[in-house]
């Protein structure tokens, strides 16, 4: 076995031509034989391995710096710098992240998880590299799917009036996430099907030098490739094309099923815990906008699964012009949702947490200060979401409530969010967002409240303390009140905000005369959270306020109930604190 | 005079075609006649004066929509379409604010102030349009400037893939706020070498139809183009060739000066209130950081007049590579900021607290989740900085004070501001961002403290109420404590946080002590600010928190301190609030 004696790029270096291929084809097996155990980025990792092999047969890392654009691609490159055991031996499966990581090796130059990063990241690398006087080879891996990003052009546009070393790979699989949307689609097609000789070359039209090669999974015409390039003086796009899922026939051929998944049986890609379950909840909402409202226009940014849109369904909407994927392009999402909303339709623009925030100066700017009554759906927000550093989706509460003219909605059950959906997609006021559960809770007849924008709920009425739970913490609250009701005998208030972009003002005054305490409960970061307001309003009244929330810091791998629990959130530690509070 | 008998669009499409640069000069004499008074963005406004012309000739707004990116060039289409007497009559000069207002006006789409904005929000109108049915033209005019920007890619990338109407005008006068940067400008110089008709073109490899115009002056072609392709089924780019500050020879000549100007007088562009001064404290200690550190390196999207690189020391400065303006790009800037700084150089992004906002995530996750020690030098901030609600400053504390592992520093004086930014660009521990005062106060001798770390600075020890206010508040602070002292007898604690990214818990506990209220000023917004942390830190504690900061909301057109005192920050409302709070 090759693998066995490859514990560094050194010791790629160090095969004889014929074995490299052996390699590549030991790495792949190897890949399968862990995403097959424990799931992870298939397509993407399956396409690279050839290219990966090449790289570190020709490029000196870490001297040499290889930056991984999103580096949901880097499991063979891992492989290659020393992490072998983490995708060969199961009890080393954890040893690793799924992203590139400075901690783990030296062999990693950033942590990330956001497309369209890699370039720019990498023309840093290589100013850095220049003011030292440094003269190793700056080697950015983008995807066809992140050209679609504006940060990536920025850094290609800059790159193309750059004068030094710079070596940018376009692996192009000719798939993002779904399948490409935009213009420069027809032209990466063009390029491929003339051998990359076509008119208006995109990268030639931004300055910069190109190459292209057909079939990326020939290790030896890829070292070939590399090695003509390396220690090049000036930026140059090495246009690759390559096959997500290659190696196994059925990622091959669903190659947005393949994107990522669970684990598998290798024989047939059927799936090892039975096929995924959705909650169709938020599909079922659009959808019935969709038919009720014709002006209704739903937008994602390259991930319509997430929305629930798959398969012919997702077809037929696009083909209506109503259902519009724009790729992994936030920015330009929610300025459309403006446009649209400022046109007199109505805009839903669903993104996922840690993706939002790609678009901030738009939902500032574009979205809010026009005060256009556009809707964005919060997808995976907060503890109960995404849970890698990389995917950041503790802020969205500080990140949303300050800016002005957003109302940002809260709901915990299925019911409630229906409602708010409702609310905010026929309204004509002002923006509108909603942090959609991760889980939806029913609470069926049992809350019969309707929700009044501006206006808390009271959930539970009692007296001394009052619970303040944002959506998701609400049945722990409760459980709270339970149990402390159960214990002493004295029942606790427990209030769902309902809105978090400003308190209600009237119930949190009414609060005054029998509450001695109030605590605030989110699943999302404390600094510049919801609990901070009602601490500021209570500021100068005499009542004590604890807020409870997440510390500031890149949380990563957590479960999000030992998360909560470390930071004061769970049903014993609520009792055991407001007993020590009001004793 | 024909502009006598404009009072809309109607107006423009009875002239006879003679008499349309009749118009279009008379429309540039209002121009230069209100410019020379006010002062504004008068190369930008010259250079679109015959296309404003052209574009009401021939498409019909309200119906057909236009919109123009940054909109910082509207104001022939101001006077244009109903606003004359703001540009002719000086006691209506205050009519309009300088961008497009759909509150002002039905032919304006949007408030904008943000650059590259406009092909995404036009493409949200024209699906707003394709949803209802309707069939109007959907324009958007765009600088050659703007293209740098991320989203303006996105945009022109969907847009190749759209199917139905939508123009897309290029504004091509060669100059971004100052010169370009980036590959793309040899594009357009090639095109605009070619008559639109060289290799590469960048519009046509995003697979959007594509047609050049040379003399955008001459007001006939420009009505002949426009008609052309009015009702056009599918998106077109229109490259249109212009004069950046067309009429007036140094305008035409120095066009980054007169970007934007102060008033002026006519003959020869001496401005009217003396040259323009400039605090050169910050690019003094750039200057100097890059004369110490040979690893330094200095980032601008687009600005660098805003940290004081102008002319040949600019010049000089980019020849040596550590200088670097990507143009409007700043996502870009702080992704390499990221990557020079992993490298292990020193890099510093300057950028002006509204523009900051459109590189939110590339501060969080290119920058931040790597814990990369590069600098952001926040320009502009709070109250005292930018005052229009396209250009929204108060934001920044909000912002950027949620964001895991930065620190964000707000000296006060000029000598804290370099002990800071020394701190800052020697440390190698954590990204920093510095709140770059907008005036820099210098109390010389009389703080004689050293910054800390984490640590704030007691200015003046009292007891009872402590004023905790953040950098350009202190003065305002100290001068309260000073009167509230002679009235009372009773001295105020009076405390600069210095760091904003935190609260320093040490010296917060010892206030309690001797305190019974804290009183927290910041010139920036309330929610999720400053302030709402030191109520969360006292939450529990007894002691009395006021926070005071500016409401959520896009306040425009300001006067700081009358914005100050509406939210009770004036020396006599802040000593009326201790007396009433004390008492």
């Amino acid at each position: 076995m090759v693998l066995e004696t490859i514990n560094g790029p050194a010791d790629v270096k160090a095969l004889q031509p014929a074995q490299l291929q052996t390699l590549a084809d030991e790495v792949r097996e190897a890949l399968i034989g862990r995403l097959s155990r424990t799931g992870g980025h298939v397509g993407s990792n399956l396409g690279v391995v050839e290219l990966t092999v090449a790289l570190h047969r020709v490029f000196s890392s870490p001297q040499d710096k290889i930056v991984w654009d999103v580096s949901h691609q880097c499991y063979a490159h891992k492989i290659l710098t020393g992490r072998k055991a983490a995708y060969l031996d199961p009890a080393h499966f954890h040893d690793v992240t799924g992203f590139t990581n400075p901690r783990e090796s030296e062999h990693d130059c950033f942590k990330v998880g956001h497309t369209a990063t890699s370039v720019s990241l990498a023309l840093g690398l290589a100013k850095g590299r220049d003011a030292a006087g440094g003269t190793e080879n700056i080697i950015a891996v983008i995807g066809d799917g992140a050209l679609g990003g504006g940060e990536a052009y920025e850094g290609l546009n800059t790159a193309g009036a750059y004068k030094k070393n710079l070596i940018i790979i376009l692996n192009d699989n000719d798939q993002s996430v779904a399948e490409n949307h935009g213009g420069l689609y027809a032209c990466l097609k063009a390029l491929r099907a003339t051998g990359g000789n076509s008119e208006n070359n995109f990268f030639r039209a931004l300055g910069l030098d190109y190459r292209y090669l057909d079939d990326g999974h020939d290790v030896l015409r890829l070292v070939a490739l590399l090695e003509s390039v390396r220690d090049i003086d000036h930026p140059i796009v090495l246009h690759i094309r390559t096959i997500k899922g290659k190696g196994l026939p059925y990622a091959e051929t669903d190659r947005e099923n393949w994107h990522s998944a669970g684990p598998f049986h290798v024989a047939d890609g059927s799936p090892k815990n039975g096929p995924p379950k959705y909650d169709t909840t938020v599909h079922d909402s659009l959808t019935a906008l969709l038919e009720r409202d014709k002006t209704a226009v739903v937008l994602t940014a390259g991930t319509p699964r997430a929305l629930g849109f798959v398969g012919e369904d997702r077809a037929a909407w696009e083909r209506t012009g109503r259902f519009v994927d724009v790729g992994i392009a936030e920015e330009n999402a929610m300025a459309m949702a403006s446009g649209i909303a400022r046109y007199g339709g109505t805009a839903v623009f669903g993104v996922y947490a840690p993706f939002l925030q790609r678009a901030y100066d738009q939902l500032s700017h574009d979205l809010c200060l026009n005060n256009n009554p556009a809707t964005v759906l919060v997808l995976l927000p907060g503890a109960f979401g995404m849970k890698s550093d990389t995917h950041l989706g503790l802020c969205d509460i500080p990140m949303l409530t300050h800016v002005p003219n957003l109302v940002y909605l809260a709901p915990e059950t299925r019911e409630e969010y229906l409602e708010m959906f409702r609310y905010a997609t026929t309204q004509k006021q002002h923006p509108t967002a909603i942090r959609v559960p991760v889980r939806f809770y029913s609470r069926e007849n049992k809350d019969e409240t309707t929700f009044l924008p501006g206006r808390a709920k009271v959930l539970r009425k009692g007296s001394g303390t009052a619970l303040i739970a944002v959506g998701a913490l609400l049945p722990m609250a409760l459980d709270a009140a339970d149990a402390f009701e159960k214990e002493t005998g004295r029942p606790l208030t427990v209030i769902n905000p309902c809105f978090l972009s400003g308190v209600d003002e009237v119930l949190l005054n009414a609060l005054k005369k029998d509450h001695r305490l109030v605590v605030t409960m989110e699943d999302g970061e404390l600094d510049g959270g919801y609990g901070q307001r009602v601490a500021s309003f209570y500021g100068s009244s005499g009542l004590r306020v604890i807020n409870l929330g997440i510390s500031k810091a890149f949380h990563s791998d957590f479960r999000a109930d030992a998360l909560l629990e470390a930071h004061g959130m769970s049903v014993q530690k609520i009792i055991h604190l407001i007993q020590t509070q009001e004793g």
